[in-house]
């Protein structure tokens, strides 16, 4: 049993108690973790909020972490002590049917046990004065320590600065991934981007990897607008500028519609009208926000028999040990401008404080150093 | 001008009327043709009944043609005379940004004019006592002759029986394509129909030309379950034989949902439950039915999000003059039983009664010999 100090969950609406906590030994599979810096996501937001219907109190939040291996448990062969990774909240055991698949990322291998906030035995690694702490999405990385399953760490490079790549964890990968991986945008194509938070931002990015001939930012805030131009996007579009709907005005402005459209938001009117901004014949819309616990998404069903297609991405369909250290890779060569994504850095007394700038608006991500 | 026996429909909700009618000799860039057959389809049921609101009166109805070119106007060059066509309600002009996407079957140089119920020229080529009658679907064969675009109409083999292959000029083709073009199955798949009419059998026939390990039919008449198992169907379902909702009974009959699933009613709650009924992270489904007027489709995002995909399909995806001679080889040599579709033969003075025997649901196909 170690201490480590941590940012505690204690219950919905709360704010998390920065103190110490202790953390049980890795057991056989598993993998302690020294998390050297860790991004803070909207999903923690919304599970601290209350609103997220599966949310486990109390709990130690966090899953965009960059960490080091500090010790491992029995059996563990894929990765070793002073190992630089980033933990998964989508494991890869490359083992069961949807690995086996090749056909998606969704890996199920300890799914119960992960939304029910304990490692695949059952219990769980934290404790505060004995009481039990759950672990959230398989990763907790609010911890300085914490404890994975050796199939939930994408092992990358001692070269990649941690306090960046952490955002390769969650956000950046999701949007980059949904691009080439879930829509597979082809060069030449037209994509609008919804929402242009951290995620539209990495689909823009995600465009410009696949060579989109021209990429729509669509936001209500246009201070947005600014860096998602820096970062590729080729028009910018204020919905509350136009009397018709956003559908109608990407249609006029791109003579049908847009090739692949990308939902960033988590708004499900916002989904439909992605879908309908899309070409007739071929346009794709890629669902990548969360919606609320019970919402549900709406069409004409002609929409889809006039050729339209509707999917969804989770992780942006990457498999994390597989494809995270490539990721890893673009963003040291350039290819991915992590720096751009932080507009705030603090140590883990002030993770109050990220939640209250993502609440404002005020930041892209904040990334805590422990 | 040549007199032509037709059924006219004078208005929704009537009988059709058998009579003879005008018809103006064809334009340049059209054909004539003389139909030898045509089947009688839902979606000409569905005109009629007045519920269609883009439904014209009084029209010339009929899609589903098998056919001889009679004559051809000025710069015709695809097709001559004594060339045998199937009429194509969705054209291939091989030079509209759609056709050059090689993404959509949808061509779209006629449709505006196709719509009104008119020629490309904006004019009616039938009439009767001076009194014009509109063109239907930009087939109109529910007439001994009528006449099309040159773009609208498929070569086929002289061999091939015009009173069979008429009716890959809708829906077997669009059953098989929709397998083969839109949700492309692979060998090995499991596959759900919702609905075994005519639509339905032909995605049968369609997913085990795909190579579909396990067909799945689901009725709530019984007495449609033994063609579908005839046809290939390795199971057939009634909902009304379990308590659990249809998609639920497919999720545990098929360990976590089927590969493919295809809506072959039009109705948006069973398109809905066929969605739901695909498997969690690759599962798709495709709409071939078509809903009323001012129905929505609905489903949790969530859905999409853990990978599965919504889809629709026009004409099976099938590019008419370039696969549908294709279609008409594989009746040929037997790969597309025909035959069992067509339940009834009559002669065009009883066409009222095909049109009673598929309201009471006691025909697949009736097919109407000139």
């Amino acid at each position: 049993m170690i201490r480590s100090r941590a940012a505690v969950a204690w219950g919905p609406g709360q704010p998390l108690e920065v103190t110490e906590v202790d953390v049980a030994p890795p057991q056989a599979g598993e993998v302690l973790l020294r998390v050297v810096a860790t991004g803070v996501c909207h999903t923690d937001a919304y599970t601290l909020s209350g609103a997220d219907p599966e949310g486990l109190f109390p709990a130690i939040l966090g899953h965009e972490g960059g960490a080091i291996v500090e010790a491992v448990g029995e059996g563990v062969s894929s990765v070793a002590v002073g190992d630089h990774v980033i933990p998964l909240y989508t494991p890869e055991c490359r083992r069961c049917t949807f690995c086996l698949s090749g056909k998606t990322n969704l890996c199920q291998a300890i799914r119960a046990t992960q939304g029910r906030g304990v490692m695949p035995d059952g219990t769980s690694r934290f404790s505060r004065d004995g009481r039990m702490l759950h672990h959230y999405m398989g990763t907790s990385t609010f911890s300085e320590y914490t404890v994975l399953p050796e199939i939930a760490v994408a092992k990358i490079s001692k070269e990649a600065p941690l306090e960046q790549v952490c955002l390769l964890g969650c956000g950046v990968t999701t949007g980059i991934g949904a691009v080439l991986n879930t829509a597979k945008v082809e060069p030449g194509s037209t994509v609008a981007v919804f929402g242009l938070g951290g995620i539209g931002l990495a689909v823009v990015i995600g465009a410009v990897m696949a060579g989109a001939s021209r990429i729509i930012g669509i936001d209500l805030n246009p201070a947005k607008f600014a860096i998602a131009r820096q970062l590729g996007a080729t028009e910018c579009i204020n919905p509350r500028d136009h009397d018709a709907p956003i559908q109608q005005v990407l249609i006029d402005l791109t003579d049908g519609g847009v090739d692949y459209s990308f939902e960033c938001i988590g708004n499900v009117d916002v989904m439909r009208a992605a879908l309908e901004a899309c070409h007739k014949g071929w346009g794709e819309s890629t669902i990548i926000g969360v919606a609320g616990a019970g919402q549900e998404i709406s069409t004409r069903p002609f929409q889809l028999v006039t050729g339209r297609v509707w999917r969804g991405s989770a992780f942006g369909g990457v498999r994390g040990r597989t494809e995270l250290p490539l990721y890893v890779e673009k963003a040291q060569r350039g290819e991915i401008p992590l720096e751009t994504f932080i507009t705030h850095t603090m140590g883990l007394e002030d993770i109050n404080r990220a939640f209250e700038l993502m609440h404002e608006g005020s930041s892209i991500r904040s990334v805590i150093h422990f």
